[in-house]
């Protein structure tokens, strides 16, 4: 029988490398996205259809409402910061820090292992992130792999350990396009942006946020076209 | 300033007391209950009685869908079990169990203690659910706090070390009701049974679900009235 593993798909380009990695160490996939109160809901269609294109044939979205905790631009009415240098992107806790999210999301998705047999959970968080979330960090990971361990059934009656993969976890936005590209990912099915335009019927990013410019600082840097479209010409 | 501690409401007697114990202890409370696919509205009900009994001002509503992941009988379609002796209950995985639960619920929690500036947490829990809950023991709560130190912005940056109290986890259920009864807990407010019966404008408890037999047992032995009412006479 094939291992199962669960990952987080956020309908971002580094959570479909990090699925497109669990697929080719074999393992079958079940994907699990949140919808927490974001402003956009083109993250989880993109999550849908990152999913889809995979292959993905268990696809759970867990509703849980955040803003009753606040907190961070994501989920609160604050504003999106834009036109930031890459220096400033880089330093401290950004403005769209949620509060232990990354914690939140492994626990659910956690429970999700529970009730399907699976040991491995795997996430997209990488290098780029750890300098401003404290639960993308190495030692994140390793504390949460612990507190599974005792959380569980599993672990507590049967010993079984759990594995939070990272694999995207020392690899630089350009890095992540190379990988994907290798491993196939449609980087167009993907969505990016904090703050996304709506023209006509389509949806297009913004081109100014944190997350363009590190998206697009990555596909330059890899010498790759991004596909999606920008309202600011790239 | 009086330190703020996060208190998991659930609705229940242990978690009217672990809030009681909070206040005792000086802390100024914040309450949070959790929305997620339960049976009973009863028990959010409940919950919202405590808390303003209690004075706590701040409480919140976290909804949360955890049918998505499914495997409990308290979030999926599968028959409570009615009429268990005290032995039977007592023994393994209780089929209410939720997978990951307490994780998930501590993980919102720590959110919100990240958002207030809270450094404690004071959950329900007791010997009594460790028996069969792994995210009740205390190696768990331990594994929680080792984590909530490198999940968060305030243990990463400021070495701020967060504590999660268990005031009832020694407690048998009858040591529960004489503690709540010593801090003033009214105990007419909380709801217990898994398996409500409405009469007329009233609801009931059913009696005969293992949550309604530890409640009464819990009683009995400490010599008290439960002052809430049965479907099925005492």
């Amino acid at each position: 029988m094939t291992a199962r593993a669960i990952v987080l798909v956020s309908g971002g380009m580094d959570s479909a490398v990090a699925l497109a990695e669990a697929r080719a160490a074999g393992f079958e996939c079940s994907a699990i996205s949140f919808a927490y109160g974001q402003r956009h809901v083109q993250e989880l269609a993109a999550a849908r259809r990152v999913a889809a294109a995979q292959g993905v044939a268990d696809h759970r979205i867990v509703s849980l409402d955040l803003r009753a905790i606040g907190g961070s631009a994501l989920t609160a009415d604050v504003a999106v910061p834009k036109d930031r240098t890459h220096a400033a992107i880089g330093t401290g806790v950004p403005i769209t820090y949620v509060p232990a999210r990354n914690t939140i999301f492994l626990s659910l998705a956690l429970g999700l292992a529970e009730v399907v047999g699976a040991r491995d959970l795997y996430v997209g968080v990488n290098a780029l992130d750890y300098s401003g979330y404290p639960d993308c960090r190495p030692e994140f990971l390793r504390a949460f792999e612990e507190l599974a361990r005792v959380a569980t059934v599993a672990g507590a009656e049967h010993d079984a350990r759990f594995r939070v993969h990272a694999p995207l976890l020392e690899l630089t936005k350009s890095d992540i396009v190379r990988r994907g590209l290798e491993l196939g990912v449609d980087f167009a099915l993907t969505h990016t942006c904090y703050d996304p335009v709506e023209r006509g019927s389509s949806v297009l990013a913004c081109g100014r946020c944190d997350a363009c410019a590190l998206r697009l600082k990555g596909f330059a840097e890899a010498g790759a076209r991004d596909p999606i479209g920008y309202a600011k010409s790239k």
